[in-house]
């Protein structure tokens, strides 16, 4: 641990619905002070769902308003707090695709941007696909499209920027390596 | 633009070094209200650095206060205000690496986390790697150690939990698929 930071002093700055705010004091490996701002965030869970001829990609159609555009991303959403996240996995894959599935399998957990903020993502790969027998409702303020693309059709939805995070990237290019795996 | 938010509000809740802080409120498609928690960021690039046999990864290990832990990332940084993401990744190649690339060649650009922050991050592969002549001075609060590792390393290294972002992970699975490309 010859890099850590001692934490000296931690400040409130911000509680939000989605996000807190802290500022902190910290003391580096030199001895001198510097500010960190972090951002803090219950985590998120992300889902590789494909078609059941592994054809197609299922994708959400969505408005963000952070990057004020809209996008298409994998199925993905906030874990509550004290779920876990494959409970979180399951609910937002019924809410929003209306699908359940055989199996999760989980392929990666990450910080999605570790240099200011704690969120934690846990992307699985959906198993099995089939509808759900009960559709849980669907949050208030989300409107959501269902779309369906082949992997020629997402390299042109890159291009066009419509998918543009590193969640649905990573999914796709998880694609892309079983693909090769299935013709090795 | 049928799922376009319309905003009504904007509150600045922060102004940091690194990011700012703002409550929106917006108009649902709907016609109802909803608060939005939006981190502003000035954006980052990343760089998938290969050895020249093209056999290691090159990687950096720092300590990151948000997660409390030290990590094994690829090289990256902060677009500084007004500045090219091209200046910015050979500026941080420089500082993080000394190293110098021939070429940069964009691989991806994607948002880290579009459901709370704007933070856009610029993928490049280095190309033709080399010792930097003239080397720019490092940031005084960061504390970096080079690593090389093999794809079998870092397949260990994700197990471990040391490499754990979403940037990071990106660039192994390009490389993997890069290489069976190669081979095909």
């Amino acid at each position: 641990m010859k890099f850590a930071e001692k934490l000296l002093t931690t400040k409130s700055i911000y509680q939000g619905r989605i996000i807190n705010l802290e500022e902190q004091t910290v003391e580096l490996p030199n001895g001198q002070t510097a500010q960190r701002e972090i951002v803090r965030h219950h985590g998120a869970v992300a889902l590789l769902c494909l078609t059941a001829a592994k054809d197609k990609i299922i994708l959400v159609r969505q408005w963000r308003q952070p990057i004020n555009k809209t996008t298409l991303e994998i199925p993905a959403g906030k874990i509550e707090a004290a779920e876990e996240p494959l409970v979180t996995a399951r609910r937002e894959l019924n809410e929003e695709t209306r699908l359940a599935a055989k199996q999760l399998e989980q392929i990666a957990v990450f910080y999605t941007s570790p240099g200011f903020a704690d969120e934690k993502m846990y992307l699985y790969v959906a198993h099995d696909l089939r509808p759900v027998k009960n559709q849980l409702p669907q949050d208030d303020d989300e409107f959501l499209e269902l779309v369906e693309l082949t992997m020629e059709e997402t390299d042109q939805a890159i291009a066009a920027g419509e998918i543009c995070d590193s969640k649905t990237l990573m999914a796709i290019w998880y694609w892309k390596l079983l693909k090769t795996q299935t013709k090795g």
